[in-house]
């Protein structure tokens, strides 16, 4: 894809560790693809929170003096997909507060749907709010609540707010953490080696720290992790799941397993499915990297077409503001992905990427396949037209800019310059996942517009 | 002094001038003495406000495109002396909130005495806190009053909070500025050359920017700012200054003009009136620089012993982290300081310092002296002994780490090996700003524990 | 391989178009891969020589200002592989020179073999030298021969060179390429689309600039590029080429063309000698990316076992100098590589990668994937036994170092917790670059000790 | 002063003590004031030499780790002044070569007037140049030399050069320092406490590390320091000396002695003849900070007229890259001085500066204090004219930009709005500096043109 859609955050928890924010570290560091704007952590020792929190990659936030100042064996951090644009600094988090029972500090991820209507009405209350982050919601909410104890006004929280979310709390004694009633985002359990509990929004983060996968936490379910006891899980909701279907296609790492499933088994099956909806004679396939890589194997092991690393992508893209010479087109797309020019000239090239947003991508790699002499190129993507926006975390263009809610499948093979093109179709796409047609436990909205109301 | 006797922070507002943000930047420049740890500015645009805060010196914090991005004609800023030492970023100001009726900013500086009982009572009623910052205080009295015009809100928060402060806040189309009724800090209004008016802690941000001087803002007013119209004074309480003497012996810069007087002559009178408290024959007279040049002048003037620059102040001191060798004693004061050998060597000297806190220094600078050859070293101090800490926005050490709240004139000056030491008393400081004995409309209590309650 | 095995730099030279430093930037950041310690451009205007060098990646040491400032029509780059780890900025290229015939400027790769004679006789004859690098040697030897003209100078001075190197000069007027008689490095020449030419370390930089590739600079060869000219060819030396294998192996990037053939097809036919080599019943073939990937997937063609992406390789690696805590085993390998555990759990694997140097990568990767549940994993290696240093420009382990020099197969199998291990020949090798066995035009010392004198 | 003249550079040299490069670090911190550009150190020990030299402030280049690499007992450092403006790092010293004799590395300040025919000799010998520094010039000849013992190649070398320098050379086991026979840059020799030597082109760098002055090094003497030996003096040449007496009137630091005087010394003198000069009736005498202060208080003491500081000059200027709004005038001074209002306000003043160069700072200081409210400005300076640029070691503007050298005293007086304008001419300097009229022991080329050939 390698175009503008972007997951907004990853969240993690670790509790009972006597290194917690150094683990939560490391799990930042593992989750830094759903995030690269900032990244934060709040730790809590017996007497008081810690919050760093900075623009910048994980590994440039902090260092070990800094990892140092977040004592305690129970932290939680963030990574931070901008959407803001701002230069202003207040959108990081954790978000740190002191209110009546003592500190909290909460990271979140996700969007809350009713954010503008639970604010204006704490606004209304004489609540203020320093931030744009709709975390400051639920401090508010908490902070406001009339129960006593603070799992109480946890809950009382949580009831008032909708939409997709993970959600970790830390207080000084006690973490919590909750997914929404429709487990929009992944947020996984388990168990550190040395004791102690982890949570974080995809697997890979307990491979990387040598923590044991439980399970899920349940869509609607409230974790609450006290010292010395096992995870107690209070059941706010009744799940009625309804996973973003796009965390397979493109957003979580493929060696993560999320709502049950091995991410890069489910891109392959969507590579299998791919080769069967619109065959075509080619000498290979190939992928755009890294993206397109599990699709086209297993579009290759379906159609028996041989798979090849057509395109290299470039370790060292950095950033330049050099203007490229009049000769050099499509730079920005050939300082990322170049083409292996003996493999593909004089032949038939089926090209796979997951998913076509704006369309303008395509169009340059396909001309770039094309200047490298492919005979023909035929584009197929491993997920359904994407027509409509995500409001459910993610950041998509609006409706007019995306080219499939504006184009019929010729019209965009036509402007991307390529010889055919197919996508698979909404069924094929649940069966990838193991899901049945008709199965309503994943959110296919950005390709039906079918949003949960 | 060169010791760690700390003004927490500047305040400023510009307001109905097309680049606002701009006068600002430079006001807050000349006031970067204040307070060297972060910096901030919020302007307001017909549509909304725009922050940015940061650590570090003023002209680092902004650029020219970020000034850009502050659009609007109206401005408030703050340079930040750190009192946390921690590595949070949560502490600069301006301080945001969106509320019932809008944005609003806020900066502030001094300390409100009452902020731990304000801030618990809101607490009580739900509110959440953020930061560590007194500023969260004021708006969140704003945001809960139950008046319906900011104007009387303001009004109501600002009777609420009580000790040294100035503050000013900025809504999208006004500005207000405060001072405490007790005047502790400085402030000052003044005139923009083509329109518009400039609040600010020190009158040398108006030389800066070209703006002309109109008067004190008074304790207890409150002054609003509206498009097209004169300030509004309201006053809210009735003036009782307090009008902290230790601006005119060390903070405020000396071209500044602070509680209707001449920084500058105000020093140069203490250095006459020391002339007087214990006089002694000696061959020079030398400031400490620079803190001690205009008292030292005025003490050549009224003894009519020759001043000389006796010690020069390296200005490229930047921050070392090498460890001397073992020769190299006392590089800490040696890499600021060094003596004019030629001069000092076999004579009778006096050194003119505004205050002696921790005792470690001046201790420092006369063993520098007598190892140059000075046949005598004889102290002065252009104010009393500092013998109490402050509560009202000045970050001075502890009692038990005042010298002068634990020793004798006598123990002191063999502490710091002089030959002679002398102060001058609260009389004498009070007549060299112009006062009578016995005035009460200046605070001395670092000089006499006198608290206001 | 992900070890330290690293080509000593790039060379690049742009001859004839007015925007000649820009094309040189955009040629050395494609060319990244061959050194990342330092970066430098030199330029040619009618009037003088101008360089920038600096530590750090291409896109950080210029900016669209300092391009501007390397003005002219011809510029000659590097980029730079540390060797010395020294602090020191003396080391970076291209090396400057006045002389008596005006100025000139030198980028060079590769190593001169008898560069310490070469150096010795000339500091004997009174020449200074103010670096480390070969390349003085060469400024030296051009200034102090007798011949008048320029071009006859240089023929003198590469007469006087031994060993693998690729040579860029510039003078004010002209440029000259040059590749030593045995073509150890790879140096190609392309026609720029607007007029003009360029050289450079691999093709891969043509295809990014839109050059078009003429032809390789022959071993011996010196060409010569004077305005409005084509370029001239002059023979210094019989080519005699030995031509580094190991750049078909590992250096080279996928998409370049090097010494004739596509580097991806050759690492291609690689892994499919490796299916005949010792065939062994698996369920998975998967690389080490991003080194292994062509050759497994010549390996999964030639067998017939399915390709998958079993080990991921994450982006976002950056430094860390954070300790891992006592469960995070292998961290520095985890950071970079992390597998599928759904693929792999309970599957025989095969893994292939380009080379083993020490070993100890090649451990912590199949512990990585029997800690993900493989049932079997057999190691193959796309080249033979790495057995000995490399003299000719690479910076490889000592003998005692390179695994392969000091076991025996068996014995590294065992060291690296593998259930087989097999390498391929040496007549293999040459075999998948298109040559036949005994075919000596290919250097193979790394694989065989036989070093040319 | 505060504009464009500028020393070229100070040296530092330290024999014999285990911490060599740390006190040469110090050293050069001392002379900062020299050199702001770059800074750079050589250290040797029993085996080699080690350098690091970087652009920035002597305490940004180095660090204790990048210390203890230079490791040895003696070391060589450098700051430099920056001439070409070029962003090239090829200007800064120590230079470092390897030749016949092994290695050394050699700091020079000053400037060869012969340097460019001894380089065309050299280049037409075959010899290269890498930077544009005249030192280059020094280690070829060295290099080349015929002699046998370093010593006497030096003895050869210096005796080849001619010009304003102060040389330190280094090599594995010996230091040597030089001065030009003019003896026009000050070089001192001092002696460390716990053993060793130190050569400072200042002597502030004695007091701040705790060595002992113990003389000049004499012009035309050559001192070669051995381990386990005093310093061993060799006269190349017949001093004839020529000290530069700018350096007295603005360049060297007050607390330093240079050739045989207290510079605060002298430029108290300095001011005391200018008193004498043109006598004048005003309220204050003033000096512009801090370059005119010595001679301000000479100035006052002579005449009793009292000194005020009426200028301040700001310790936070920073560098702003912020355009001023319309009403900001003259902000560049403005930012870096303002005037006591309060003290200058219907006086007549009298402005002490050191020189006047161009002539518009002098303008805008002036416009200043009449804003302020100056009745009077009376502007004396404490040097004669300046009429003519420096050949010898110093940045000064060309002829046609030294206002003295293109308009009469009465001229430049009306240009810059003073209501009197006087300096001191040059008998009145020589008597300063405890010369004679007609003394020719120093260069007053710059006030009278005459030029040693």
């Amino acid at each position: 894809m390698l175009e503008n859609v972007n997951e907004k955050c990853a969240v993690v928890g670790v509790f009972g560790h006597k290194e917690a924010s150094k683990l939560a570290y490391f799990s930042l560091h593992s989750l830094q693809h759903r995030g690269q704007e900032a990244a934060g952590i709040s730790s809590a020792d017996d007497k008081k929170l810690h919050t760093i929190k900075k623009r910048g990659l994980v590994t440039r936030v902090f260092d070990e003096q800094k990892l140092k100042t977040l004592s305690g064996s129970s932290a939680i951090g963030h990574t931070r997909y901008s959407t803001a644009g701002d230069d202003s600094i207040l959108d990081a988090q954790p978000v740190f507060a002191r209110y009546d029972l003592g500190e909290m500090a909460i990271v979140h991820n996700g969007n809350l749907t009713n954010a503008k209507e639970v604010r204006d009405d704490l606004i209304k209350k004489g609540a203020i709010f320093q931030s744009y982050m709709d975390t400051e919601n639920l401090i508010h909410l908490i902070a406001k609540s009339e129960k006593e104890k603070l799992i109480d006004r946890i809950i009382d929280a949580v009831q008032r707010i909708e939409g997709a979310f993970s959600l970790v709390f830390l207080s000084r004694t006690k973490m919590f953490a909750m997914r929404d009633r429709f487990g929009f985002r992944p947020l996984s359990l388990g168990r550190l080696q040395n004791g102690g509990y982890i949570v974080a929004s995809e697997t890979c983060a307990f491979d990387l720290v040598g923590a044991e996968f439980i399970r899920d936490v349940e869509p609607g379910e409230l974790l609450v992790f006290s010292e010395g006891r096992e995870p107690k899980s209070i059941k706010i909701y009744e799940p009625t799941p309804k996973h973003c279907i796009f965390e397979y296609v493109y957003f979580a790492r493929p060696d993560s397993h999320v709502f049950g499933q091995s991410v890069y088994k489910a891109r392959k099956e969507m590579g299998k499915e791919l080769a069967r909806v619109k065959p075509v004679e080619a000498d290979l396939v190939i992928p755009v990297p890294d993206g397109g890589v599990p699709a086209a194997i297993g579009y290759s092991q379906e159609s028996g077409i041989p798979y090849e690393m057509g395109i290299m992508r470039n370790h060292y893209i950095g950033r330049t503001f050099i203007e490229p010479t009049q000769e050099m087109r499509d730079l920005k797309v050939k300082m990322k992905l170049s083409p292996m020019v003996d493999l593909i000239k004089g032949k038939r090239v089926i090209v796979i990427d997951d998913s076509i947003v704006r369309g303008t991508t395509s169009l340059r790699i396909i001309k770039m396949l094309k200047e490298a002499g492919a005979s023909e190129v035929h584009m197929r993507i491993s997920s359904p037209p994407t027509t409509d926006p995500c409001f459910y975390g993610v950041d998509t263009p609006d409706k007019e800019n995306l080219i499939a809610a504006n184009m019929s499948e010729d019209a965009i093979c036509e402007f991307i310059q390529a010889d055919s093109l197919a996508y698979i179709d909404e069924a094929a796409l649940l069966r990838s996942v193991g899901a049945k047609d008709g199965d309503e436990k994943y959110c296919t909205a950005c390709f039906t517009g079918k949003y949960i109301v």
